[in-house]
């Protein structure tokens, strides 16, 4: 994904800063920032007890009502992208497709806070099939759920397939704004001016 | 500074909303939404017992050595913005010049967290007095202090003075990516879709 923006020279993640950043926080699911994990199944979820345990901040989505029979689906890599959600009873079958990266977010404009969408992915041989939607509109919902007022995120210029899709979905292109990062060597350099 | 940017019509933050999601989170500062705010006092700044009772996350940080005495400062609605940073005692003669409002963020290519700068706003009657520079060094100082890797924020294209300013302090100006923004009744309808 790194790759596919041109960005792999900034490219520092880790398996474990992942973790760290991503399941090991002390705040509630979608206070910090928080993974939704896309994943599928040719047979009905299983509602285990383990669910109950979790957070009541989040709710797992299980839709079963998704007919992809009429898809070819082939999947190289089945084995790896095979999912722990039913650890204990691996007649299951649930493999990842996609996942989606959010965090909570605030514009000094806006009444009531929001999420900001940090990475949408949808693996290659899951493209096409309306996965995407069904990420974007488990994000829309939880922040409507939060009393959240918005959903921000950005876009490559050049990506016009999705910016058409956003704009179908209702979402307001802000062509004006350009993302400026400070990091690095630059941003300790800066911190020091304070000194 | 909605219309600065010509946003005035999604415009709908209220003084109570921005109380609540900036200074009555139960986060200690920097964790959510966290307003610095830029002070200007022609004495020294009193370091009030006050001080010690506040979240060791943050210590305000106080220059008594910008000297701004050769500075014609005529600033129009002083006693609007005078301050409430030492109210028992209002000799202190405290103004408010500026505010920048960050947040926590996380990019899943960088393997620390960092902050989201939302919001910089200094006065006009105080621009071009490098105060732009203190709240920008302040920020990065935070997020070099809480281990973080990055500082983003977003420009507008037209606004090339801010943007050498930006590439001057070393910061990366990524222009291909452009906001989306999925706020009001698009959201509604978008959320409803994973019902």
């Amino acid at each position: 994904m790194a790759e596919y923006h041109g960005l792999s020279e900034i490219f520092t993640t880790t398996e474990t800063s992942l973790c760290n950043n991503l399941f090991k926080s002390s705040n509630p699911p979608f206070h910090s920032p928080t993974a939704l994990i896309l994943e599928i199944s040719p047979n009905p979820f299983p509602i285990t007890t383990k669910l109950s345990d979790l957070s009541t901040n989040f709710i797992p989505i299980i839709k079963n009502n998704c007919n992809l029979d009429n898809l070819e689906i082939s999947d190289p890599e089945l084995e790896t992208f095979k999912s722990k959600f039913n650890g204990e009873n691996n007649n299951c079958n649930v493999y990842v497709a996609g996942h989606v990266i959010v965090f909570p977010s605030y514009n000094g404009f806006f009444e009531k806070p929001g999420l900001y969408l940090d990475q949408m992915f949808v693996r290659k041989c899951y493209r096409g099939m309306r996965f995407g939607k069904m990420l974007f509109s488990a994000v829309a919902s939880q922040a409507e759920k939060m009393g959240m007022g918005m959903v921000d995120w950005l876009v490559a210029d050049w990506n016009e397939e999705s910016i058409n899709f956003y704009e179908k979905m209702g979402a307001h292109y802000i062509p004006e704004y350009r993302l400026c990062k400070l990091y690095g060597d630059q941003l300790q350099q800066y911190a020091k001016k304070s000194d």
